[in-house]
């Protein structure tokens, strides 16, 4: 039998690829995006600044930025008959079901799918991150059988993803909570969904099929479908004394209470939550919901003083969700269209430097039985 | 900066995970499902006791096997409006694409979808086997403006299969040909689509999401497109000596030979792709393609001399669809429909004993820029 050195269950730990794109520097406090520092990051910039960086290499300069942004702003348009298939779902789709099925449909409609060069990947990349805020916000419409809200081109592309999720013009300190969400959400090295669409791109498939597997395995909630697992407790909760109960319940009941916990993390504070924490901080005063930053601050001791754990970038980024007006269905959905920035220089890269994923397993059945 | 043992591309002869449900055994050329070796099953049992065997866990005996059969034929039928989704695409859409996209809706259907638990998990999985042959013979019938073929319950599992497929009630020898193309292909330990849709069970998400991820990695041509790749350069040689030439030119631009090569018998033969030669040199007699055969062999004996490289599977599976009448954009969905029963044991044992999957990186980017 082939011999293996050591197996560690969900690879904790094992390295699995080569990339220049980011790095969790544990030990520093540190998530390195192309050699920057996200949180310095996003006290200066923008997430469009972030899709430059990502895709093209390198912060733009005033000019490269506004003309990304024009480039960004012709794309928002979908295939006309697009939407009508948002129609044939059944009712009870999943907002991420849905948003799974209407990603791998958009592959018929690329003339491109079958090229991989980088370039070509990075335009399909901008073209996508414009359609995919028309995609999450208008998919959900459709579901709720209403109708499909037009993008604003005179928006700036956060301003107008918020617009269309929630129909009003947001206001600016809306708009720079919900970009500095975009961006804390853009990119984060290699967690579950980033894997799991550079495993498929290896296998040479297209980056649509790619961003598929991706939605899929974001919507699981030990993943991205944390965030709504966690606004569902708080407003079950309802009240900070409410929310400690639940809270002990569920740890009573031995149940993993989503929000907290990170595979690279696990003993310290993720450091886009402590930047989602103050955002959430002065949302609540704008938003006259202080209340529900103190729960949220008392399921953090929970927490931490049961189990020594602490939040992740989901438990925060929930309720500063819930207090801009986003439906919850939409908050796994948003984390996705934040993140296809990220996978889709992912799938760049690993085209670039491609090698089949592959592993072996250890197998614990029967051996030598016959028919 | 965090200290990593090893780093091999591709997670190249990494343990992933723990499995009961099959192992290549190189050293002693087996290939073991459940403790049985799959040649040996090939020689005696059908597809639908592999069913059995890999989602409940042993061989059936006649009775358990008519009423597994039976349960089957039952789940044929899909959701009213299901096909009109097929419709709804635009026509250039690539066979693989529409399955993915109409696995992915599946998922809107299913009351069961949040559940987790091992007889649920197998529950879904009789039903998406059924389901999934109307799937991949209709979605194609439709995407070329043909009706679709309604399912014949007289018929066998595999008879039927092959008959939604083209039209025509299939021969004794045409099914069995057929049936043991979907036990070769039906498990295979730990390739890259059964890696992709444990990935994505281990976040927690639900078994569609899981299999659209696996469709899509299915798709590339290093996996399971390899099939087609194989039958349009068979194709495209026409005679032994056309495909002698049409090999050399490729191998004299260093391009990849589909149909050759495999991470795990790279330099012996495919026990699988042994057994279809034998089922292909049968056919070809039968359907007065010996030459068909014999070009093969031609190439077969090219790339043994010239790169040391062995046949797999698709090598030969591609030939055998061709002469059973098979159109070549689906032979990578057929694949797809008979690895789905090792896909749903793996996606249920995933379930069973999960762990997060979630690697890191080696990065290689720059460190310490500042906006
Ligand atoms: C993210 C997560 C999956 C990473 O975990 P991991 O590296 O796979 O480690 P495990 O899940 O095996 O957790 C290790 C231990 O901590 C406990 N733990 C981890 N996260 C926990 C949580 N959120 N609540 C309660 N216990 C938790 C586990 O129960 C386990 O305890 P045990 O050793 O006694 O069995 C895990 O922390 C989790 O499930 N968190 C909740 C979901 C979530 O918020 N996800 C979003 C992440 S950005
Ligand atoms: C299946 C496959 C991806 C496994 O390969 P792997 O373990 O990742 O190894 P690599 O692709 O890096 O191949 C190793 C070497 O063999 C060569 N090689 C492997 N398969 C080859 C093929 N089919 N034709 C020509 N050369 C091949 C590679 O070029 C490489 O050579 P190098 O070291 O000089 O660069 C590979 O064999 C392949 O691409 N085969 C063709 C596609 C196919 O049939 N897939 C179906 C598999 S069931």
């Amino acid at each position: 039998m082939t011999k293996y050195s050591t197996y560690t269950p969900g690879l904790d730990g094992v390295v699995a690829t080569e990339t220049e794109l980011s790095y969790l520097d544990v030990d520093a406090e540190e998530i390195v995006i192309r050699g920057y520092e996200l949180i310095e990051l996003a006290n200066s910039k923008e997430y469009i600044d972030l899709v430059q960086l990502l895709l093209r290499g390198s912060l733009p300069d005033e000019q490269e930025r506004n003309s990304l942004e024009e480039e960004m702003k012709k794309e928002y348009t979908l295939p006309d008959s697009f939407f009508s298939l948002f129609k044939k779902l059944p009712e009870d789709t999943h907002p991420m079901d849905a948003l799974r099925t209407g990603i791998s449909a958009l592959a018929g409609y690329d003339k491109d799918i079958d090229k991989r060069q980088e370039d070509t990947i990075n335009n399909i990349a901008v073209k996508l991150l414009a359609k995919i805020s028309n995609i999450v916000a208008n998919s959900y419409h459709i579901l709720h059988k209403e109708s499909a809200i037009e993008p604003k081109k005179e928006l700036s592309y956060s301003a107008n993803f918020l617009y269309m999720i929630t129909g009003k013009e947001p206001t600016t300190r809306e708009v720079a909570y919900f970009d500095q969400s975009l961006m804390m959400y853009s990119e984060h090295e290699m967690p579950n969904s980033t894997f799991t669409a550079r495993v498929i791109a290896s296998t040479n498939a297209d980056i649509y099929g790619a961003l598929t597997g991706a939605v899929a395995s974001l919507k699981g909630n030990l993943h991205g479908g944390a965030n709504e697992a966690v606004m569902q407790m708080l407003v079950e909760g309802k009240t900070s004394e409410g929310f400690r109960l639940l809270l002990y319940d569920k740890l009573n009941r031995k149940e993993k209470i989503m929000g907290f916990g990170h595979r690279v993390y696990m003993k310290k504070m993720d450091p886009r939550a402590a930047l989602m924490k103050e955002s959430l901080r002065e949302l609540s005063v704008d938003k006259n919901r202080e209340d529900l930053f103190e729960m949220c601050e008392v399921g953090e001791s929970v927490m931490k003083e049961e189990k020594g754990l602490y939040p992740n970038l989901d438990y925060y980024a929930a309720p500063v969700y819930y207090l801009l007006g986003i439906p919850i269905d939409l908050y796994t959905p948003i984390f996705f269209a934040a993140r296809t920035l990220g996978l889709c220089a992912h799938v760049a890269e690993q085209y670039n430097t491609n090698k089949l994923f592959r592993p072996r397993v250890l197998y614990t059945g029967p051996r030598n039985l016959h028919p």
